[in-house]
C-alpha cells in the first residue's frame, strides 16, 4: 500500500455515520414537528494535524431554548446576534459533548465540553475557542446544558448584574419553572428577596415552584382571568424586580404593578416568537412616572461571570440549597418534539435532549 | 380704634386682587383654550408671624410643560408623582416669582425664587422649602423657568446621568427644539458626541436646531413619509443614545435603529398625552437583541445635580457656548393659549408666559 492509498484509507475511516436534525423549511407561526427532519449523513471528520485546529465532538445533551425560534424564521436578524439557519441546514444550539478527537492544544480526547453544537450525533468544531471545558464533578453532565451552561449564565447575570437586587426586594419571574426562571427565583431567595413569586402554565409547575424551587408564591397565569388582580394579590406593595421571559401582554401589565425605581430585566419574550406581529406594549409612560429601568441582555456578554457562577452553583447544589429540575427527552429522533414542546409549555423544568450517555 | 378693629384692618389690607387661571373641567383629547378660565379672585395672604412659616409670591414667569397635561385628566395617577388638579382649581406648574412677604427665615422680601406655583398673579406658599432661591446674575430671570429650572435639570440629569454619554456617541433627540431637547443636543455637542441629530415639527425649528442650537443635523419629522429611512440617513451606523420626549410610534421606530448597547432616556411622551389609548411599542424584542437600556426618569430625583448645572450653564451661557431659545407669551390671560399651543408644536423654543416683569 503506497502513501496515497494509506491516507485515503485513514480518511475513509474517519467518515462517521451521523444522524442529524435539519430544518426542512422556514417556520411560520408555532413550530411543528414536520418543520424538522432526521437525516442520515456522514461527517467528514478528518482532522488534519499540523494545519488548522479542530475538535471532533460526540454530542451527549442538547439544550432546547426559546431563542432558537429566531433561527428558524426567514427574517432579517435583529442585530446579528442570532445566526439564521438556512432551510435544509442542521439545527444549531447549546449542548454538552465529549471530545473524541482534537488537534487543538486546549482539548484532548475524553474531555467534556459545552457550547454551540449541531443537533447531530457528531459535530466537527473548527473554532474550538468557543467551547467551554467541563471540570467533572458529581453534578450531572446535562446540567452544563442548563444551570451550568447558557441558561445558568442568563439567570445569574440577568438577576445579579441587570436587576441590582437587594434584600427584601419583591421579585416576579414569568415562565418561572423553565431553565432560566427556576434559577432566578432561587437566586432571589438565596439573597433574601421577599416575596419571590413565579408564574407558570400548569398546576404541576406551580406546585414545583412552591414546593421544590423555593418560590414564596406561584400562580398559573392561564387560570387568572385578570392578570392585574393576580399581580395585586401577590404584590400589594408592588414589584421591585421583574425578570421577564415572556414579553407582550404580560410585560405590559407588569409595568403597571412595578414600584417606583423598579428594574425590569428583559431576558426573553417567548409569547411573541410565534406570532406574526408583536403585541404592542402600551404602558410605556409608567416607565417614566415610576423611573423604571428596563434592560435587555444576552448571556453572551457575561462570560466573565461564568467562573463565579460555577463555583457558587456547584457549592449550593452540593449543599442542597439549590435544585435544578430538568425535563430530559431521550434520543435525537425525539429532539424536534421536545423543541416544539417548549413553545406550548409542555416541558416541566429545563428541556434537554439526551442523545448519548457518554 | 380698638385692637380688634386694627387687626381686621390689617387683614383687609392683605386681601390682594388676584387673577387666576383655572381648569374649567377635566380635559379629554387635546386641550382647548375653553378648558381654562380666567378668574378674578382675592388672595387671603395674611402671613401670621410667629405661627407657621409662609411666603407670599408675586409671580413673574410661568413654565408651560407637556407633563401638565396629566394634571388635567380625570385619571388615576400613574404613581402619585403628578398631583391631579380638581375641576375648578387653579392650575399649578413651575414658575419664577418674587417674594413680597415672608415669615420663613430662608426667604425675605425682594428675593427671587423658582418652584411650583399657581397660575395666578400671587401665590401663598405654606411649604417654602420646596422653593429654590435665585442668585441674581446677568442671565434673564425667565431662564429659571427653563434652562436653570426644571427643564434644565431634566436635560442635564437625563443626558448625563441616564444616557452615560461618551465622546463620539451618535445622539438622537426628538422634540429637539423644546425646552429640554435644545439643551440635550447642546450638552451632547459640548462633550464631543457626533453626530447629534434632532427632529422637530417645522422648517423654522429645523433651521434653529442646525444654525443656532448647534445640532449637526436636524429634520422635520412631519415631512418624512418614512421615519425609518430618515433615521437610516442620519444614522447609517445606528444610534447610541436616544433622548425621548415623544414616545409612541417614534420610540417604536427608533428602537430598530439603535446600536448594540444603546441607551434610551425616557423623558416625556408628548405624542401620547392627548390620545385615549396609548400606541403600543412593538419592537421590544430588539431591546434584548441589542442589549438596550431604557430608563424612565423624572427631574425631581436629581435635585442634587442642580448646583453643578447652574454653575456650568451660567458659565457656558456667558461664554456664548450655550444658547437658550425661549418663546415668551405676554400676560396671564394668554397663558391658556400658550399652554394649549405646546401640544400642537406652536412654540418655537421653550414656552414661557410672562405675567409681570418684576
Amino acid at each position: 500500500m503506497n502513501k496515497g492509498e494509506e491516507e485515503k484509507k485513514t480518511m475513509m475511516k474517519k467518515l462517521i455515520p451521523n444522524k442529524q436534525i435539519i430544518l426542512n423549511h422556514y417556520v411560520t407561526g408555532y413550530p411543528k414537528e414536520s418543520d424538522f427532519g432526521l437525516r442520515s449523513s456522514t461527517t467528514s471528520c478528518t482532522l488534519s494535524h499540523g494545519s488548522s485546529s479542530a475538535v471532533l465532538l460526540k454530542n451527549l445533551y442538547l439544550s432546547c431554548d426559546p431563542y432558537m425560534r429566531h433561527r428558524m424564521s426567514d427574517h432579517i436578524s435583529h442585530s446579528g446576534t442570532i445566526v439564521q439557519s438556512t432551510s435544509g441546514s442542521v439545527l444549531v444550539g447549546y449542548g454538552v459533548s465529549k471530545v473524541i478527537e482534537s488537534t487543538h492544544p486546549s482539548f484532548k480526547e475524553g474531555d467534556f465540553v459545552w457550547g454551540m453544537i449541531g443537533w447531530e450525533e457528531y459535530t466537527l468544531i473548527t473554532t474550538p475557542d468557543s467551547l467551554n471545558k467541563i471540570n467533572i464533578t458529581d453534578v450531572p453532565l446535562s446540567y452544563y446544558a442548563g444551570i451550568l451552561g447558557m441558561p445558568g449564565i442568563a439567570a445569574y447575570a440577568g438577576f445579579h448584574k441587570i436587576c441590582y437586587p437587594k434584600e427584601g426586594d419583591c421579585v416576579y419571574v414569568s415562565s418561572a419553572s423553565g431553565g432560566v426562571g427556576q434559577l432566578v427565583g432561587q437566586f432571589a431567595k438565596l439573597m433574601g428577596c421577599y416575596v419571590v413569586v413565579g408564574s407558570a402554565s400548569t398546576e404541576e409547575k406551580v406546585d414545583l415552584l412552591k414546593h421544590k424551587m423555593g418560590f414564596d408564591e406561584a400562580f398559573n397565569y392561564k387560570e387568572e382571568h385578570d392578570l392585574g388582580s393576580a399581580l395585586r394579590r401577590y404584590f400589594p406593595q408592588g414589584i421591585d424586580i421583574y425578570f421577564d421571559n415572556v414579553g407582550g401582554h404580560m410585560l405590559d401589565e407588569v409595568i403597571l404593578h412595578m414600584k417606583v425605581h423598579g428594574r425590569i430585566a428583559l431576558c426573553g419574550m417567548i409569547s411573541q416568537y410565534n406570532i406574526e406581529k408583536p403585541e404592542g406594549v402600551r404602558n410605556m409612560f409608567s416607565l417614566i412616572m415610576k423611573r423604571i429601568e428596563m434592560k435587555g441582555f444576552v448571556e453572551k456578554d457575561f462570560g466573565h461571570v461564568y467562573p463565579e457562577l460555577v463555583e457558587l452553583c456547584i457549592k449550593y447544589l452540593q449543599e442542597g440549597k439549590l435544585v435544578y429540575v430538568e425535563d430530559i427527552a431521550q434520543g435525537l429522533e425525539n429532539a424536534p418534539s421536545a423543541l416544539v414542546g417548549i413553545f406550548y409549555g409542555c416541558n416541566v423544568g429545563k428541556q434537554v435532549v439526551c442523545i448519548a450517555k457518554e
